[in-house]
C-alpha cells in the first residue's frame, strides 16, 4: 500500500508557499535563490547576461519572516534584514534591492486606485505639526555625532552632493553642491541670508566665510544646533552668523536669500502651503530663495514603511505636480527647476563605504542591530535613486520678474569663481 | 426759484458712470484720463515720480463703448481700440495696458471661487479634436507670407527667441534660441528627429543643415508646409529633411529626440495627457524631449477673451502645476525645466517695432482694422510679459534615468560650439 517518489525526479521544486509564489510570478530581471525557511531551497528568474551582479542568495530564518515578507515587503525586508532573520548569502545588499525594485514595476505605475489610497495614506503620516515635527527630528537628527562623523564629509553636509565632474572626491562634491547653491542665491554683501534646516550648519559657515551677509540658520535639533554654534565659535564667525532653535512657522521678519537643503522633505503635504506661503512672507520683494529636497518623478506616492519607522518618522518625498500648484498659489515665481538625478546615488554609495570601514566603531557604540538598520537604510536609498524614480529637486524661487538674471550662464561664473577656476569678477 | 452752482468751484468732478467709478476705484498706480463719451473728461490716479510714462489719455467714442469695457475689459478695450470707438490722444497703447494690468492684481489672485470657474471655461474653450485643431491653426497661420515677413526675423520663428546677452539683435536671438535648443536635444548624428509644429521649418532646417539626424516636421497649416517645402529644395537639403501636413495624434514609429516651440499653447488641456502620452510612446528608450511654450507663474487661468475671439482660437497658457502631473503620469521624466522671464517680452517689442516700420505695406493688403487688432495683440502680449506673469517654459523629458548628463554643463559647451566661440569638441 505504499507508494515511493522518486524525488530526484523533479530536478527543481515547485514554488509552494505564498512567498515562493509571489516571487515566481514577479521576478523577471535577475535571479533570486531562498534558502529556507528549514530546507526549502528555491531559485526565480535568471541572470541577465548584462547584469551578472544580480544573482542573489538569501537565508530565511523561520515561516514567520516568510509570511511577514510575503504579505508587505516594503517593511519587513528592511526588518528581517535588521533583525537577522533574513541573512545575504551570496551578493550584496544593494543587488537584493535592485532585483526588488526592478521587478516591481519599477517608477511608471498608473494605477488609480493605488494613487488615491496612497494619498489618503501620506495626509496621516505627515501631520507635523510643531510638537511632532520637533519628535521627528529628534529621533534621527539627535543622534549623536560619532555615527555622523563616521559616514558624512568633514563639513557634515547631510544630504545630495553635487558631482559637477564624475571624478570628484565626497569632499569635493560636496563644496562644489554649496558653491551650485550659493551661486543661484545670487548672494550680494550685506544681504540677510536665511538657512532653513541649517544642520551642524556647514552651508550657514561657508556663506557667512565667504563675508556674504548675515546669516541666520535654524533647526529643531538641540544636538546639531550646539555642533553649529560651537563651530561658529571656533572660527570666530559668531558675528556674521548665528544659529536659532526654531521651527520655520515661528519666523518673522524679511531676508533677502532664503536656502533650505534636505529639509522640505520632513514639512509633509498638509504643511505645504504654509511652507511657502511662510517663504513668500519671509523674502523682500527682489529676494530669490532656493529649495534642495529630493523629490519623484512617477507622481505622489507614499514613503517606504521602513523608512518611516526606522529612519524618517514623518518623511514624505514630493513629486514636482504635489509642490509647483502650492507654489503657485503662494504668488512665487518659479525662476528655475534643476533635475539632479544620480548624484544622490553617488553620495549614498560614499557614505556606505566610509560607513562601512568605521564599523567596528559604529558597532560599539549603537550594536549589531543598528548597524544592519543604517546599511540597508543606506542601500535602499541608493538603489531607489537608480531604479525607482527618486530625484532631488532644486527649485529657485522669486516675488518679482527680475530678481535674477535672464539667462542661466550666471550660475556658472559664480560656480566658477567660488572655486577659483577662473578670474573671473563677480558682476553681480 | 433758480440756483447757479460755481463748476469752478469743483477743480475735478466726482466720477458718475459705471466705468468711471470702476476706474476710480481699481487706478492706483499711473494716471489714465478719460475724453468722453461727449464731453466727459475725467482723470484717474497719479503718475508715479519713476514711472512717468504711466499717464495716458484715451478717448471713448460712445456711451456704449464706455458700457462694453465696464462690463468686459478683457474683451472689449481690444474690440474697442480695433473699431477705433477707443482712440490714445496721449501717451502710447502699451503705457495704457500696462496701467490696466498693473492695477487689476497682477499675477498673484487666489479667489478660489474665480479659479474654480476658469477651470470650468477653459475645458470648454479647449475642446481641440482634430478637425477643430486644423481650423484654429487655419485662422491664424494660413494668413498669407506677407504678414510674417513684416515682422518676424529671416528665419521666420515665430517664438520667443533667447537674448543669451541683452544686446543680440532679433536674428541673433532666433539663432541662439535654435542653438540653445539644440544644446538640450543633444543631437548626435544618424538620429531621427521629429519637430511636433514646425512652423515654416526654420528649426527643422537649422538642425538638418548641421548634418545631425533625419528631421521630420509637422504642422497643420497648409501655407507654412508649402513655405518649408519650398525652403528644403532651395537649398538641396529635402534628403535630410522632410515635412507633412499631420496631427500629432496621427504619428506612429519612434523618434530618438523629439522638439517643439510654440505648439504646445494649441493643445487645449482636455488633451494634455493625449499629447504626452503620445510623446512617451514616440520616444527611443534613451530618448530626448524639449517642449517650449508659454506658461503663466500664477497658476491655472483663462486666456483673455479677445485673444481667443482675434487672435488664437483654442489657444491656452498653461501653469507648470498643469503640465507637470500629466508629464508624470505618461511616466516620462523631467529632466530639467529653464523659465525664461521677459525674452518674449524683447521679442515681442522687436515684431512691433518692425510691423509698425512696415505698417503701410501690410495696411495695403489688410486694411486698417486688421493693423489695429495686430497692434493690440503684439502690444498686450508684450505688456503681459512684463507685468501679469507669463513666461515661456523649456521642460527637457526623457524616459530613462541616463538620458541626459549628470549636470547642465553641456548645455553651454554645445551652444557655445554651434556659435564657434571655442574650439570644443563635442564630446557627447
Amino acid at each position: 500500500m505504499s507508494t515511493t517518489y522518486d524525488f530526484a525526479a523533479f530536478p527543481r521544486r515547485e514554488p509552494t508557499t505564498f512567498l515562493e509564489r509571489l516571487l515566481a510570478r514577479q521576478i523577471r530581471i535577475g535571479r533570486l535563490t531562498v534558502l529556507g525557511p528549514g530546507p526549502r531551497e528555491h531559485s526565480f528568474g535568471t541572470v541577465p547576461p548584462d547584469a551578472p551582479h544580480l544573482d542573489v542568495v538569501v537565508r530565511l530564518r523561520d515561516r514567520r519572516t516568510a509570511w511577514k515578507i510575503a504579505f508587505r515587503p516594503g517593511l519587513y525586508v528592511g526588518e528581517a534584514y535588521m533583525d537577522g532573520a533574513l541573512t545575504i548569502e551570496q551578493g550584496r545588499l544593494e543587488d537584493l534591492l535592485e532585483i526588488g525594485l526592478r521587478n516591481t514595476g519599477g517608477p511608471s505605475r498608473r494605477n488609480l486606485l493605488r494613487r488615491g489610497l496612497r494619498r489618503l495614506l501620506h495626509r496621516v503620516h505627515q501631520a507635523n505639526s510643531g510638537a511632532r515635527a520637533r519628535r521627528n527630528v529628534a529621533a534621527h537628527y539627535d543622534l549623536s555625532d560619532l555615527l555622523y562623523v563616521n559616514f558624512l564629509d568633514a563639513d557634515r553636509q547631510y544630504s545630495c552632493a553635487y558631482f559637477a565632474t564624475p571624478d570628484l572626491t565626497l569632499e569635493q562634491a560636496q563644496e562644489a553642491k554649496k558653491a551650485h547653491l550659493a551661486a543661484k542665491l545670487l548672494l550680494r554683501a550685506g544681504q540677510r541670508v536665511l538657512d532653513i534646516g541649517c544642520g551642524w550648519g556647514g552651508l550657514a559657515l561657508t556663506l557667512a566665510r565667504a563675508g556674504q551677509g548675515q546669516v541666520t540658520g535654524i533647526t529643531l535639533s538641540a544636538e546639531q544646533l550646539a555642533v553649529a554654534r560651537r563651530r561658529a565659535e571656533a572660527e570666530e564667525l559668531d558675528h556674521r552668523v548665528g544659529f536659532a532653535l526654531a521651527d520655520y512657522r515661528w519666523l518673522t521678519g524679511r531676508f533677502d536669500r532664503i536656502v533650505s537643503v534636505g529639509m522640505f522633505e520632513h514639512v509633509g503635504t498638509p504643511y505645504y502651503q504654509a511652507f511657502f506661503d511662510k517663504i513668500a512672507g519671509l523674502l523682500t520683494e527682489d529676494g530669490v530663495a532656493v529649495i534642495h529636497s529630493i523629490g519623484r518623478m512617477d507622481g505622489p506616492g507614499v514613503t517606504s514603511a521602513w523608512i518611516r519607522k526606522y529612519i524618517f518618522p514623518g518623511g514624505y518625498v514630493p513629486a514636482l505636480s504635489e509642490v509647483l500648484p502650492v507654489v503657485e498659489r503662494a504668488g512665487l515665481w518659479v525662476t528655475d527647476v534643476e533635475i539632479l538625478r544620480l548624484h544622490y546615488a553617488e553620495t549614498l554609495r560614499h557614505w556606505r563605504a566610509r560607513f562601512t570601514a568605521n564599523l567596528d566603531a559604529i558597532r560599539e557604540k549603537y550594536g549589531e542591530r543598528f548597524c544592519r538598520m543604517w546599511m540597508f537604510y543606506l542601500a535602499a536609498s541608493e538603489m531607489s535613486f537608480r531604479h525607482d524614480g527618486l530625484m532631488v529637486f532644486q527649485l529657485q524661487l522669486a516675488r518679482s520678474v527680475d530678481a535674477v538674471p535672464l539667462t542661466r550662464d550666471y550660475i556658472d561664473v559664480r560656480e566658477d569663481a567660488a572655486e577659483g577656476r577662473h578670474a573671473v569678477a563677480d558682476s553681480a
